[in-house]
């Protein structure tokens, strides 16, 4: 499995995902899942993945081939929107499931994969989509500024209590580190190191990059802080009626 | 859907519902899913339920109407261990899911169903079950001392952070309501009242009964501490280091 999500503040957008793939519990890797695209002064897109690594891999290839082709039509070069680029994800996506679907639905597989698409074009406001298995898409909203694909439940509740659009940029990218981290606590088909990005609208490039392995100090020292926390949260809870 | 946990304490049980179903999003209902049969002063069951709505009602049915003939053989009165009552329960299931299980699939329906049973019978230990829709069970374990059915994946996080066998009644009832609280507010499936039980050990009765609406003073106040404590949680968080 696999969890990513991506946040969208009114200034900044936040990425986030683990590095865990399986095929079966007997066959689990590590992979990146976060892909960046810097491609230009007027350009950027962070792309996420999850689903069938076949798939995957396939697509961020094929993204990269119709990048070192300056004739390709469209490419993430020539794009004039960002949801053309996740238009065009979807597409390039469904077509890859087409080729291997079939021999692997015969095996009782799925090519099936889902995109986290984020970045900016130009002066056109900085956006995320999530791109779903089947080529279509859909952005956040201002109720709901994040978006999530993989393994998703664990980690929202923290999201739905905390983030908004004008939430700070620290703030979401720790609730982004203690979502990915709840999640690994419970469902071990997900796991370090932990990818993490921020871009500011309007800049184009990265402005930070982090990456947290299982033995980080960081992520160690943020988990137990928030295990005290929540404990502390817990002793402070209105006790029940009946004591 | 759903969300029902029970929680196996060194000298408790505690049990907790939702009461919302659905059949699509347009037909919502309210049905208590929490169901106690205290039988006798050696042997008292909990049974809380998930899934086919009609599976569920035909199955508690079946089990009164076997409490209700005193020749029944097994019933809840008779069996002689806690898992030949999961055992009673999931051959139950079975024979409800079989009979209706055809002409919902060919509706694209499920008859299927699941169940927690928990309880005490005799000198034997207080324990917890989940009853699968296949009909086989499982208990808990020490490591484990919960078990979940429905729309688990919410709230098991705050679960896996703080119930031990040891942890006490107060904190376990209210981490319960916790992670039903935070199931409700990141899934519109599962819904109020929450039906909350208490059980001690060898004692053959109910502890404490408590049902919490959605207009309940208490679980507000639960709700605004928690949200609180969450947030004051985060900002004590480490600072990353790019700050």
């Amino acid at each position: 499995m696999t969890y990513c999500l991506a946040i969208k503040l009114n200034q900044h957008l936040v990425f986030a995902s683990d590095s865990r793939t399986n095929a079966g519990v007997d066959q689990i890797s590590t992979y990146k899942k976060m892909n960046v695209f810097p491609i230009a002064d007027d350009r950027i897109f962070i792309i996420l993945t999850a689903g069938n690594l076949a798939t995957t891999q396939a697509v961020i290839n094929l993204i990269q081939r119709d990048l070192d082709d300056s004739e390709a039509e469209p490419s993430l070069r020539t794009v004039r929107y960002l949801f053309d680029a996740a238009h065009y994800i979807g597409r390039m996506s469904l077509r890859v499931q087409a080729e291997h679907g079939e021999a692997l639905r015969q095996s009782e597989s799925s090519a099936e994969a889902s995109f986290i698409l984020g970045g900016q074009v130009g002066e056109r406001p900085h956006n995320i989509y999530l791109i779903y298995p089947q080529g279509n898409y859909i952005t956040a909203s201002a109720e709901t500024p994040f978006l999530q694909i993989g393994e998703t439940k664990y980690g929202k509740p923290i999201l739905d209590r905390i983030i908004k659009p004008e939430t700070s940029l620290e703030d979401a990218a720790r609730c982004a580190l203690v979502s990915l981290d709840s999640t690994m606590r419970s469902n071990i088909s997900v796991g370090p190191p932990i990818d993490l990005v921020t871009y500011r609208k309007d800049t184009f490039k990265l402005e930070h990059a982090m990456s947290f392995d299982a033995g980080s100090d960081f992520l160690r020292t943020l988990q137990e802080s928030w295990g005290a926390g929540l404990r502390r949260a817990f002793s402070e809870l209105p006790r029940l009626e009946w004591t």
